[in-house]
Formats: C-alpha cells, sequence, structure tokens
C-alpha cells in the first residue's frame, strides 16, 4: 500500500455510498485524524472546511453513517466509505445530498 | 439552481458512477469548461491537474464514459456523473479505481 496522498491542505476527498442501495450520499473531506477515528470506531467523521474541525457525521442530528467498508484509489488521493446510514445523509433531509439533478440549460444560466 | 460554487482553483469535484450497478468507478475534478463539454456532449470531460488542461476520459484508451445523468449536491460544490462505461474505468484495467480495501492496520502503516 502506497502513502496516502493528503493535498496541500492535508486533505483527502471521500466519497460516501449506501451499501446496501449503492445510492452515493455525499462527499466531504477527510484529514488524518478524521480518517484514523473512521477507521477506529467505524463511523464517519470528517474535516469540516467551514468550522475547521473535525466532524463526527450526525453528531447533532443523529444520522450517523455506520462505516462498513474504506476503499481507496488508484491514486491514493480519494477514499470511498460504504456505509449503512442511520438516517438522511443531508442536512437538508434528503437521503443523499445529489437529490437535483444537472442539466445543459442549467448551466448556461450559472456559469 | 444556485450558482456552482467552483473552488479556488475553478474546480469542482465530480463523482462518476456506474448507473447500471451502481458501482463507484472515479473521483476527479472538473472546471466549467469541462462541465459544459460533458453536458453537450454527453462524454465525460475533466480538468487534468496533472497536465493542466482539459481531458476527455478514454481519449486515448477509447474507454469513454457516455454520461446518462448528472446530479449537483446541495453546496453546489460536487457533481456525480451516472454514466454507461465503454470500459475499465481506470488506467491500470481495473473496472473501477476504488479496487483496493483500507483498514486500520494499513493506516498506521502508511500514516
Amino acid at each position: 500500500m502506497d502513502a496516502l496522498k493528503f493535498d496541500s491542505k492535508g486533505l483527502l476527498t471521500a466519497v460516501v455510498q449506501d451499501i446496501d442501495t449503492g445510492k452515493v450520499l455525499m462527499v466531504a473531506m477527510m484529514d488524518a485524524t478524521a480518517l484514523r477515528m473512521t477507521l477506529q470506531t467505524k463511523q464517519a467523521h470528517f474535516w469540516s472546511r467551514s468550522r475547521e474541525k473535525l466532524w463526527l457525521k450526525g453528531e447533532t442530528s443523529g444520522n450517523l453513517l455506520d462505516v462498513i467498508q474504506v476503499k481507496i484509489d488508484c491514486d491514493s488521493d480519494s477514499l470511498l466509505l460504504q456505509v449503512k446510514p442511520r438516517g438522511p445523509a443531508c442536512h437538508t433531509g434528503n437521503f443523499t445530498c445529489f437529490y437535483r439533478d444537472l442539466d445543459e440549460d442549467d448551466v448556461k444560466q450559472i456559469i
């Protein structure tokens, strides 16, 4: 196993997937501590860029993500967390953060 | 639809998922041009950070990713591309870039 390739801010991208349905639930960042805590506790931890601190996902809402499997990509800079979510993963109450479709007309308007 | 939230380098994170199997295939970055090209051509385009140029995924290998659906997350900073891959998505020849499991013992050794 190669060394993990953290970015210049010490972070890796983590994709979270529901292991039962295959749905992609969210994308977040992990530093080394968040990754260690995730593997030790089997609860998804991330680095919150807005709050600049370790973040146990679901700490407030109770919607923890029980981590079943962690995978690392070929470049060793992205992680895939396969989880059983205890509730909606998205802070909006949606099951997944990816609840909106994007098409060409949208993009003409917004970029 | 809110404006897309490109990072300080003008990039969004894009997760690629096989729409038929649900497998997460890869993670890459997109700038505005890559996103527009992807939506226009229905072939996944990315921004290559190593080569610093627009990258049509599969241009050399032929392993294009036919894009069926694009989704945007609640924060408008990550994309989910649901695709039909024409071949292995990974440059190693693996179907997915996430072909390695990571456990606590690995992480003790590599960070």
